[in-house]
């Protein structure tokens, strides 16, 4: 396994595999690596002769309240987790590489795919990420990106900046890895106390309960969401929000159409830790 | 010289080229070429192995009340001026290969750089150049792209669009070509009256007598350069801006240091016609 860290670097390693007749599949992770990875790299695997993985904490796509200084850092266990998986290339830059010290002059601008979901309540984060996986892609340039479904919404706006863009790659979705309880795997949940881990897969069971209601015929879902969500609050989840959105325009649907695909998405707190997890259905 | 119009042709020329070990230097236009573009294939000539040109008129380049539709469109003549100086591919893509029929929900905004010149003057037009300048650098993927100094502002702004989106080109500058009478040469000199092409080189006879003074000690040039206003506007011009900027940030500066460089910029109409000129100078 190659590591690297400068973008000339990562580019001669990557176009010396083309070179080579071979195709490389990128997953950009923060590090804090879990089987939630694990399911990325064995899909960019699947599609690629040559894995790698770009290992760094964006701090673009964290509001001033968020939890960029306390997100876990575990370089050296994601290496050697890395080493395992068969990873073929690790590409780990730090701020000065990514962003330089100049003053920064262009964004990013995203419409309507961010009015609703994290991106009504994390402002400035799709922007954020926009911005990195723009430039990872170009610093990179891989032909296969892999982006997980659990950050829907993030999938979307990406799978429209390749296109809008023109970003010469194929980008894949894979799906979400859960633990046997139910829990969506996210880096994030390293935070939870053991009280918060036990009651976590609550907010996954109800989803569940959702999309079975709606799949039993319940179009107008809006009012079982609000208990749900009621029900989630009175167990000490704090509820951001838990919906039906349109795949493609990521907008709230309130009446729903018999037979049509949708995603379910809900966000919570428990304590300080955010948890985000969705379903994509058909109703 | 090969013709093509989709990105997929497009793409597999040039990687069929870089495969071969071989350069491409990519100029893009709006076509209508002129001796300016010849300069800027030169330029590319110089410091790649086959030039790649493309013309497209990029309609969000345009604002509602500027020329998209009356832009000269002159394929076959540009087609034989780029066979004659040995272009050797041409890129001749059209608006539902470029845009599509989708929704666009990406933008690229720009601070600061677009705040004065044509930024000022033009809502929307740097922003429009810079969406189509990120799609054709990721369409096409050239080792080397050149600009014209004519479009200083544009010139500044892509450049910082390649370092902040790391496009993995060397961009390059090719100075203004001028007619024997100083006018610098542009598309839009076509539209042109007799009498207006008679009159347009006083803007630069003017420009060259103001940084002149500038280097002869006047360092405060505010009312000299109105001076120079004034006088265009009593030949017919209608002036939109005349004044020296700042070389990297695109700001007005009112005192000048002495033996630094700074950039004299103008822009006027003659009748509906809009013409830009500018000079590079050190004071």
């Amino acid at each position: 396994m190659k590591i690297v860290k400068t973008i000339d670097e990562v580019r001669d390693a990557v176009k010396e595999l083309q070179r080579e007749g071979k195709t490389v599949g990128f997953v950009p992770t923060m590090g804090a690596l879990h089987g939630g990875h694990l399911s990325l790299f064995r899909r960019a695997r699947k599609h690629a002769d040559v894995v790698l993985v770009s290992i760094y904490v964006n701090p673009e796509q964290f509001g001033p309240n968020e939890d960029f200084s306390s997100y876990p850092r575990t370089l050296e266990r994601d290496l050697a987790f890395c080493e395992q998986e068969e990873v073929g290339i690790v590409f780990t830059p730090d701020d000065e590489i990514m962003y330089g010290s100049g003053k920064k002059y262009l964004s990013i601008e995203i419409d309507e795919l961010n009015t609703y979901l994290d991106g009504g309540s994390r402002p400035g984060y799709f922007q954020g990420i926009a911005l990195v996986v723009n430039k990872l892609f170009n610093i990179v340039q891989p032909d296969v990106a892999v982006f997980g479904q659990k950050d829907y919404q993030q999938f979307q706006i990406i799978h429209q900046m390749v296109k809008e863009f023109n970003h010469d790659l194929e980008l894949i979705m894979a799906p979400i890895e859960r633990a046997e309880d139910g829990l969506a795997l996210s880096s994030r949940n390293a935070y939870l106390s053991e009280v918060e881990r036990a009651l976590a897969p609550e907010m996954f069971q109800r989803m569940k309960e959702a999309v079975n209601d709606i799949q039993n015929g319940l179009l107008e879902p809006e009012e079982m969401l609000k208990q749900h969500q009621k029900a989630l609050a009175e167990k000490g989840f704090k509820n951001d929000y838990l919906g039906v959105f349109s795949l493609e325009k990521m907008a709230p649907v309130q009446t729903l159409e018999k037979g049509k695909r949708y995603l379910l998405a809900g966000a919570v707190y428990l304590g300080k830790t955010r948890l985000i997890d969705n379903i994509i259905f058909e109703s």
